[in-house]
């Protein structure tokens, strides 16, 4: 099978749920070729190979990414090695779509970004709500005008399904782990933070206490350009995956929500039902096709793919804040927290 | 207590479910005064007295009407009793509201259609539909020009509950009892109706069949104006009162629809549920006390209410068109209808 | 005119905008009769009693309270008069029906309040929401447990047109006068609070800062039951009065919203829109309706009429804890605000 | 690269708007590999060969069907192409999956049926709409009986742009070309129909009546087990692809409907906007997904793949019957429809 020289060479690492998802939207991608699908465990990898088409299957992370072959690196391991494949792929030259976070560390994170601005390297980070054609459509009239000066900010969001106690103890907590989407958003939508107040308690999960976690949280954010927002969280949510998002302005409001799954009523007994989506893979399925089409495509038209790993680090900042928030019990301001 | 002379004396006659439902509307009414309530069951009229403070309760209809205090006459009493009882009060000179149909014949209608347009009565039918707020600015919409040509009309209409028998047989059958009112509307917002085809059968009820009546029923409508329609019928809803009322033009549609009663909404079990109207006195609520208003402003402004006997003549016809078509299997011209 | 011996004789307080919807509403309250209107502008009380129908109007409203003729008094006068006219309505052995607040003041409230208890006085104060149909609805579903342990609320008020600056001066402020009825909503669907964080700004209007007050404001709420909340606040919406309320549980979530006034929705170039509703009067039409029933019902059936004075000082402890907390920038527990 | 011997080999015919939409997703598909795609123009087989990493482009559609790599053939020609390609596929012993209809002749579509009926081959029609989640819940609720006994039907189908003339004269006209769609979801959800009865006009465009078509039809059905239904079609629509269809039985009803496209509701003015989907692809893009991997999971299971040649030859009787009967303007029994 003969290929364009145009096509954009890929090195795929990590083939767990999330990978799988890729992988799928990836074969849908025009002018992408995988070359390479790299997983510690050998199965995953060839099963990976298998879905997306790839050349080879290796257990090599870093010998994946430095294939010859390989113009661009996409990340999708666990997040303890999302910073340093990172900067293996940008020292090679190569550009990266990595899953988010960079780290759960701020310096960490800082040291990446700078290596990434020094290099003027080309990186994505997978914060795939900005993608869903609801919050794009959003982003779209806000930066029309259409809403006048934004006046106020408010995200909602409850994961359908607790984590495992191991995975809590390693993501950094609910506000790094979960609260980040929210987080980047209200960045997104409205704009720098200037201040955050928060407080959390544990009303699902006692694993989450045993992590030092939060499972239930409201956070107040004070933003640069005078608007005030609130973030809901939750992690357990027995009606399905609950996200609602707002932002109100002199003018006008845009509420995104997708309530609906199916597009499917019933009416029995005086009433009506519909159902709602299950949880991410289902809300967000645009989302993620949407993200790696937008990154080939920055790729292929030579601009700096969005958001970035300056984007990341922001959100960080606002993350670690609101849970230092949290934990100390008083208001951060977002310029406290400095890599 | 005295009362200006500005106000409007009204004689209530009939004072059954319906009945009450219009007092208590009334009661909000500004510059009108019941004078007398009557219906041949004098508890029920003296119940309907104390409902509206009304200054007499009597059995007699006919002395309510001529009772000189009396300028207006509210008639809510059973079916065969209206065309009589319009009649009277027209020649004494009263304006009259009365509940539809004047009459299930059609020579009986016309005569007393006749007698309203000899007198210049100020006759108003309860076609209560019209002044729901949805039809209502359906109709400022469509009369504005903002839908275009008129391209087709759709209504469906499920009752909630099947009538008893006795009531089945003195109906004059659910193309004049209940279609009558999808038939008024598509007169209302889209205009004369040219051509009928009906089809009809008996799913629900065998009660129907006993009164060679149908429960279930389809009716094509070719409009004047080139515009095609449907209206759809059914007896029964398990699932509440189910009306839907659909225009569209060259350039918009409207949905004239009131799924959800109650603005609660209950998510749980992956889906969300909220809840329909039960019957048409919940639903058109607001219908039901906007007619009556219209009624005495058109009163007060002097200005002939609407909609008048004309309209319940040709709505009438409409009707007895689609029975016909039903009955003769055949499509049936309104032209063919004559009183 | 006789009336029967069981009617409940009324005074009624105050014709302002507020007073005229009140007094059509209780024109359909059955065996009830206003003896009396009372208004210091002697025209508005004549008019409120041609509204009503009752038998005479007067300037002097604590003389219209010492009518013998009358057993309950609606209070429907400015603010600052609540207190005094409650007062004295209860010295008089009546039932009270008053807007809310009972005054501005908590020791003023506390004083009422111990008055209302001494003489064991029925007394109702004017959280239409909770009469509702949706928070009706809701709270009927919490009693009943279908929720689950409650884990979070939300309200969001926004308001559609900004108040006058003489009004803000002697309103209280925005958390005093405005997110009061949210913070019922809180007590009223979750239960007691516990502590507040509350920020606010002024985004819409300078007299808002004139007035030392916020328009625009967040406040984060922790309950006594473990739950979080949040209740965000607006006094300027330009797309319509936009009241949202959310309570989630373990089990399910409920959300309490009328996003459509008119039941028309009109599809045209690629859309569909419908209607929001304008403000209180019309999307609480049915709660001012059904706050008076209720108040009467429990008048006739000898129960205490329920929200009461109690419910009144407790949620202006919550109003001006929040009030404190965005003047101080600080949480502030529940418990320092005392009478 | 090497493939599993389990893969299925494709021969993909005909690279129009359809196919490409055809070739993206059956990328997405696993254990299928595209051998060889084939169109009379080179070029566009060559584009779609691309689009799938196909091994070969060629410009003869049989030779394609031939190859001995080939085990399933899809198709996606101009209709007129359909029954000798699906012959041609069927002879050769391999697996179709062809766009319908398998012709607009009765007859001819008789010989296709009877030809895979004799060599028991997998054949399946892309009746699409089948597999949008919408109307596949609602099968399955109907299936389950939570329905009750279905008693009414209503389809009604916009289609965004008019054709141009030359694809009219060609299409067999709107009921063999659009109606069929909604023909097709009758049987589907409903049952087979004994009779229908049609009315059309032409109100959109005058190439309708240039080619002897109708552009805005109405057709009542009645169905074998009682049932009675209403299709509507109108061939433009300003605001969007508008499809909604509804099921109504003795115990519950469905409505399949996706009238909003992007999960953003912008307020405004008093009031809310959302988008509609604009045409098909859109609309039914899941639809379209969904069809594909339904056909290789049956050849995989070794289960026929449905809806399949019977089911097409069924709805054509229904789509020609309602065709005459307009054009003869009286009710036709299907029976009549004979090949």
């Amino acid at each position: 099978m003969t290929k364009s020289k145009a096509e954009i060479g890929v090195a795929f690492l990590g083939v767990g749920r999330m990978g799988e998802t890729h992988l799928r939207n990836l074969a849908a991608v025009n002018g992408v070729r995988v070359r390479v699908v790299a997983d510690p465990i050998l199965e995953a990898a060839e099963h990976g190979r298998e879905l997306c088409g790839a050349d080879r299957a290796i257990a090599n992370t870093e010998e994946a990414i430095l294939d010859p072959a390989v113009d661009a690196v996409i990340i999708v391991t666990p997040t303890d090695t999302h910073a340093r494949l990172i900067e293996t792929a940008v020292l090679a030259g190569k550009a990266v779509f990595s899953e988010k976070p960079i780290a759960l560390d701020l310096a960490e994170t800082k040291r990446v970004v700078d290596l990434i601005d020094q290099k003027g390297a080309a990186v994505q980070l997978g914060f795939m709500r900005r993608f869903d054609p609801g919050y794009a459509e959003a982003k779209k009239r806000i930066d029309q005008g259409e809403l006048g000066r934004i006046e106020s900010f408010r995200a909602l969001s409850r994961d359908t399904y607790p984590p495992p106690l191991k995975f809590l103890l390693q993501s950094g907590g609910s506000f790094l782990d979960m609260a980040v989407h929210d987080l980047d958003l209200a960045r997104f939508l409205v704009g720098e933070v200037e201040e955050v107040s928060a407080w959390g308690t544990v009303l699902i999960d006692d694993r989450f206490a045993q992590a030092q976690d939060t499972d239930t949280a409201v956070v107040m954010l004070k933003f640069k350009n005078g608007a005030l927002g609130v973030v809901e969280m939750s992690r357990r949510s027995k009606w399905g995956y609950d996200i609602r998002t707002e932002v109100a302005g002199a003018d006008a409001k845009v509420v995104i929500e997708a309530p609906q799954k199916t597009p499917m009523t019933m009416s029995q007994e005086f009433g009506a039902r519909y159902d709602h989506y299950e949880n991410f893979p289902d809300r967000f399925e645009a989302a993620y096709r949407l993200e790696l089409q937008a990154f080939f495509e920055a790729l292929k038209s030579g601009q700096k793919p969005s958001p970035g790993a300056g984007d990341a680090l922001e959100t960080l900042r606002l993350a670690i804040a609101a849970r230092r928030s949290w934990q100390e019990n008083r208001p951060v301001k977002i310029s406290e927290i400095q890599p």
